[in-house]
């Protein structure tokens, strides 16, 4: 347990994973791939790297694209994709998914046919890491979001925060992974980590879809930067806030400021940016109280 | 100028950017936008924030694609894009490049017919921090190439990471953005940033189909993660050398033992891991005698 104190209020910071829904599962065998190499004095090492898996996702008999992931939850990832993707429309009757294993395929198949000639049509690359291409119109169905007054607390997410960078996560264990957390108040639900960010995103909007989950009163925290794509997916996806430990782009912020959305950037310890949705914040918590984190969290924000 | 020891060897490392044939461009107006925000006090806060631009490109008459960019050497960034996607062949009668600013379109004229429709069939998303595509088989292409054994010195690795450590650049400036950085020996050449890793390594291939530069005596250098898709470009490329400051994934580690890249991640200060291609490396620095980073250069390794 780690004590933060928030404008007098004392808060209890849980590191262990049981407040969560859906926790990393940095033990799991199958997401890690010990890889020998030699360290900088020569010295053969070990070390866990993350695993990179193909899965190719199909609605109905249209494959529409091969993701590369880590692996876990391939129906969320589906899901979530083509509903970010805007090829799942809302209350979608979504019949099946599939997943095998074997073949690296998920086939999600709906009862009406689906427009995915059009969404494929227009490929467009988005920042990041990888090339990255969104199909259709990357602000197609943006023009009808209206998001939700929520207020945001600061002490939730300065609570949030501590939780998250303290949770037994795979990027402590490997590294070279990002994570997205979907939270509500100050408490983290679901973690989810992927080699692409855009995956752990979509596994999340895809546990919504399939649990059928309220955006308006939800938090998403993500270790990546806040581009262009991430806030189009967290607006589709109705959710009012982003909050991450990196940096802005300048379309980024743009968009959020048009949709309305509550846009916190470069957090870490005390500090954070605000620079958009302002309206919703509520600072009820008192900065000089917050700690600065530890050097051995070992967070960094990334590119 | 900073001095490190090499094994007794005394090398200057050039911090300034005269050594460089392209080096960012931090001061460019066009490249960053100043935001107004609220910090984690309240106060209005003015940050710099990176641009990011769409930019279509179209070879012959098809469209292939809209990147996401930061917007400097369009040229480069479409050439080196349709590059490595194996749109253009070796030698490839390039008849024209034309970028028109306004319509934020390239357009590369090639004198054969291409064949990017094949290409075009199978999608491929790949890891990082956007929803990643490759057209065509990720891995075409991979089975011709064979690198070079030209060696690697530590000497020259420990000296190139801190030149561009300290190198003017839109990550020290801005942040949330990726540096890519082609050199030969100890020396920097070209260096590009973008928002989207891939895009920078793209410029960089541009560059040298351009310039007709040679890579069996090239060294790759980037910011970020080490997955399969890099590996994949810098193969193809030919380039024998990747270096990197952020870590590995499995496939990716996979790739470079294959196609004997070798490949070396986790790079700061005297420490690194050697994951692949051990054999190219000559170990003639101390580590010993390597200074460890200045908490203030900044630099992460990044996700």
């Amino acid at each position: 347990m780690l004590n933060c104190r928030f404008g007098g209020m004392q808060l209890s910071v849980k590191t262990d994973t049981d407040a969560y829904l859906i926790a990393p599962q940095p033990g799991l065998a199958r997401l890690t791939r010990a890889v020998v190499g030699r360290d900088h004095l020569g010295t053969e090492t070990t070390i866990n790297v993350v695993e990179e898996r193909p899965l190719t996702i199909f609605l109905n008999a249209q494959e529409i694209v091969t993701a590369m992931t880590i692996g876990d939850y391939p129906e969320y990832l589906a899901l979530g994709f083509l509903r970010n993707q805007g090829m799942l429309r809302d209350g979608e009757d979504i019949t099946s998914v599939d997943y095998d294993e074997e073949l690296e395929v998920v086939i999600v198949r709906t009862a009406r046919k689906t427009d995915y000639e059009d969404k494929m049509r227009k490929k467009t690359r988005t920042s990041g890491c990888a090339v990255g291409t969104v199909f259709g119109d990357m602000m197609e169905g943006l023009e009808g979001v209206s998001l939700p007054s929520t207020p945001l607390r600061t002490s939730w997410i300065y609570d949030l925060s501590a939780q998250i960078n303290r949770t037994p996560s795979l990027y402590l264990e490997a590294g070279a992974i990002h994570g997205t957390v979907l939270c509500q108040g100050n408490r983290p639900l679901v973690y989810m980590e992927d080699v692409g960010r855009h995956n752990a995103v979509d596994k999340i909007a895809g546990w919504m879809l399939s649990e059928k989950v309220s955006a308006e009163d939800k938090i998403l925290y993500t270790t990546g930067r806040l581009t262009s794509e991430m806030v189009i997916k967290t607006a589709m996806m109705g959710i009012p806030a982003l909050v991450s430990r990196s940096g802005f782009t300048a379309w980024g912020v743009e968009i959020a400021q048009q949709v309305g959305l509550t846009l916190i950037g470069r957090m870490k310890g005390k500090r954070f940016i605000c620079l958009a949705g302002e309206d919703r914040l509520i600072r009820d918590a008192d900065p000089d109280q917050i700690r600065d984190e530890p050097k051995r969290s070992g967070r960094k924000g990334s590119a």
